[in-house]
């Protein structure tokens, strides 16, 4: 009984037809017909004129979207948690020519306007000191939190007024839009995001994220990136089918509701355990050594979290019968 | 009836069958148990141990080589159209931090091992130019020629004497083991080959290129460095499941044998206007631009090459029918 | 009166001595006899063979060192207040090509084995991490405090149990040596360090400082970066002359003593006040805005620290009538 | 008897002059008023406004130059026979994170217009191709040829016409235009040019080159890259002293003068050996190795070129004697 991470999930039936489906001769790369239509499709959703990127990873399309905002001579304001400090071996620094990573902290990997704008206060105007020119957050967070648009729009108000870039990391975009029951629009540009990693791996995608420009003169300069970094992939239509499935009748969303409402299902039979609230498909709870050990006993795999905590991670395609397992194996500890 | 690329061909049905199995819950990354295979697997390919990555790319692939090869100051030599010179939008530079690729001429795309020491004898020993650390060839070459693993083995001699990395690009690597009949273990370590960008996109995959190190503690840093360039897919199951296909029962020959035999066929209709001998899937062909429309006029689609020349590609899937009317159309220009 | 920054101090006569005696025709970048007697001359003063460079800054001195201990894909521990983290607008990132730098606390801009063992705990043995491979400290730290002999080695052991290389920014390094009376020797390899960037500019120098390798070996590919990095000056041997200057009858540590004693008398003015051990040549001392204006006033010349802090650095030629006028000043506030 | 290389000659009594002037108290890094100073008199020498920067050597000052003119996955064309080509160990590629340049060939190291056009047009528009942003050209060349402003112009008018950047390599620009007789003006930005690298060291100066930007705007991002590179010396104002030494009384160009005037002597002496055209202060000659050996017997220092071919250098502080030497010596062979 895996929980162990949303990645070990298997692919969507959806996604695997859409593949059959575009698996004829095409152009190569970027030029089929598929991945032209990215653009008018994520324009769609957004409600905005969007440029759209496939990419084979979410750290290809974080780094790609810190490129993009960031000289090799500057900073991007982060969590201290996030993903793009702890987690891709340094791949900001390397897309981006050695820009750096400047630390905030905050409860649920959520960083708050007023840290930013201590952060901000700290760094001298001058030429010895890297100077902060994006802001990047996670929604959902590193710790399974969300931030409401209004969060995320008071740190594009903070962004624009100091001419800061804005890169949202949604890893699990989905699982945060379907907990808010928002618009993609409103959780993004209207919130000032210029850039978002839109993913699609971890909810039930085989290889293809797509990075999103609300800005769309951005991108333009990101091609050349992307094909430099070795992420055009000669068949890009099986990347793009991917996407094209997962928005289809709101695939996304649907494989993040489930995987939401099983880690809520999960999380209230262990309410008093509760790290950090959850409010996407994570949960992280208190556990001792000897209920670590009683649980993976019991045959779930899940992911220690410093000392006395656990990681739990629930999927789109979560079986059920495992999550009312874990519900019960937690509540009678 | 496309000639344009083999990148425009579809992806095997045992690739799809591979994915198909593959589907469902495993690790992430490259902790499943089919990714740990690889090594195994490409080890008794090539007869002696090796470290096999996946990488979803062929220009990841050889960037990644040649970041394992050079110091950024220091130069790779390759000849001057080859692929990672003039097709990657400077992803080598971009891996190995800025090394510099030293451009040799010869004809068919192919380097001598004069001509490199030519270029050695030319370089000052001394701080103020890039030392070439390493020589790369492509194989298959960008024109379609072959290296004999004689020929590669000229050149890793020379590699050695005089301490250089050895990459080949093997793009189309099938393609000329199809076509030499030999082993690759010939063509490539027992030659002095260190790194192998072993193609299988272009050759029937979906979006897994094979990274072979027959020195094998290479392999090492290049993990790093894949995951610090996002390519270190997070469902990379998926990407080690179509190598397997591909290597199981010699799929991977099959299919350069039929590719290679297409291109013998229509080289065979048209002898004298051949610009390089057809010893691939490639068919480089002397065409005034009337003769050009005129076959494009008949639903042939193809790359110009330059000044009254033109390039045909032929892939694993080429059907018969398309094969047959390009070569008498051809014979009746 | 000026004490602001020891880098507004003017050049010593020794060294404009030196720089005229200099000044005849001779070999272009380091092949000129003063270069290369550098390796010897630094040999001797640090009894071992040591390799040593003439680099322009201590920003170039530190940067080259770091690129020496780590890879593009590593992490140097260092820290959170050091001027590799804060001063040099990302130079470490530049020259290791994106290496991060991992931050750890301690009163005085001291890090203590403690803090650096549980990062290293903390950071997780995979790919996903950039693994830390350098240890950087300042001695004289940012805060005018010294690391002694015995506090360099308890680091220095634990970089070599876990594998680290250990660098040493000793911008005043001069001042560290001049208040312990240790010997160059057992504040540096003795004690484990690798690299030490040694400076002269702050001490009296006009623009050379040194890169000294006490692993004579990694100075091989630093000359490349070096001359890669634009520090390769045409005429280096003006570069040369001002080490040899500060060599000759310990000119570097009279300086040293000069200026740490007008700061010990200044900060025996005011030994309530101070934030900071004075133990080189810099003063941080507690300061209301209004005790600030005044000062100001009277035309001292200083640094703000933070909200009620100042900081005043004396240098080698401060005037010792300026050094009582503050001490009094002081004292009377 | 040396001439080998104008890097070898000494610096000016007048640039001692200024330093010793400028060794008192005063703003460390650029904050000073003698590097303050420097927009000024630069602007006024070329009668626009323009940004100058002083840096510590040529090396730097080009690279800092693309730099600012080309992104990482941009291309920068100059002659095969480029100083950033082959003597500053890839310090393009490092500053500019990867770039490549794109090689043109010419006589005398000089590029025509018609180059450049050829390879601009064999650059497909695709982001497979790093594109050519920039244009480089040494004034004087690397063969002691000069540009005329028109021959500039042109290059410049193709820039212009084609979007690129276009950067002067000026280590010898003052022997250029005493060649020449222009004015500065004429040959820099009336011509096209974006940046130069005004070179000093050469010509007597110690350790400051200055970098000029008659795009001043283009400067506010290279502050940053000059401090990270560390080239920010702390004690700029004895950088920006030898600057203003130079230009005062025209002694730049009075230097430039002398040195020419002693390699026109010297080709004059030999006009049938000369392998290039003499309009600067180099003088590549035939020269069979008997030659070679008898005028080192005779205490004559130079440079092999290539087989059956020798460069002379002279310098600003050229003895007469030597000269006379030289050319009686290469009268008589």
């Amino acid at each position: 009984m895996r929980f162990f991470s949303d990645n070990a999930a298997p692919v969507c039936p959806e996604v695997f037809a859409a593949l059959a489906a575009a698996n004829h001769v095409d152009t190569a790369y970027d030029g089929d017909a598929i991945s032209k239509s990215l653009d008018g499709v994520f324009s769609d959703l957004f409600e905005t004129p969007v440029a759209a990127l496939w990419v084979s990873s979410g750290t290809a399309a974080n780094a790609l979207a810190l490129a993009a905002l960031v000289q090799p001579y500057q900073a991007v304001i982060c969590h201290a948690d996030a993903h793009i400090q702890g987690d891709e071996c340094g791949a900001p620094e390397f897309y981006t020519g050695g820009a750096k990573l400047m630390l905030v902290e905050g409860p649920g990997a959520k960083i708050a306007p007023d840290r930013v704008a201590g952060l901000l206060g700290s760094v001298r105007a001058d030429v010895h000191q890297a100077q902060p020119a994006a802001i990047s957050i996670t929604n959902a967070t590193e710790y399974g939190c969300v931030y409401t648009p209004d969060q995320v729009a008071a740190l594009g108000d903070l962004a624009r007024a100091r001419e800061l870039g804005f890169h949202m990391d949604g890893a699990r975009f989905a699982n945060a839009v379907a907990t808010l029951g928002c618009s993609p629009a409103d959780l993004t540009w209207r919130a000032g995001v210029d850039v978002l990693s839109f993913g699609f791996v971890k909810n039930g995608g085989l290889s293809a994220e797509a990075l999103i420009f609300f800005r769309p003169e951005l991108a333009a300069a990101t091609r050349y990136r992307r094909k430099r970094a070795g992420h055009l992939l000669s068949k890009g239509r099986y990347s793009a089918a991917q996407l094209i499935a997962m928005l289809k009748d709101d695939l996304w969303l649907r494989n993040a509701r489930a995987a939401n409402a099983a880690a809520g299902r999960i999380a209230s039979a262990a309410p008093d355990r509760l790290i950090e609230p959850v409010e996407a498909n994570e949960i992280f709870i208190r556990l001792s050594p000897a209920e670590a050990a009683s649980l993976r006993a019991q045959g779930f795999d899940f992911y220690d979290w410093g000392e006395g905590g656990a990681r739990f991670v629930t999927s789109w395609s979560q079986p059920e019968p495992e999550v009312a397992a874990l519900a019960a194996a937690l509540a009678t500890l």
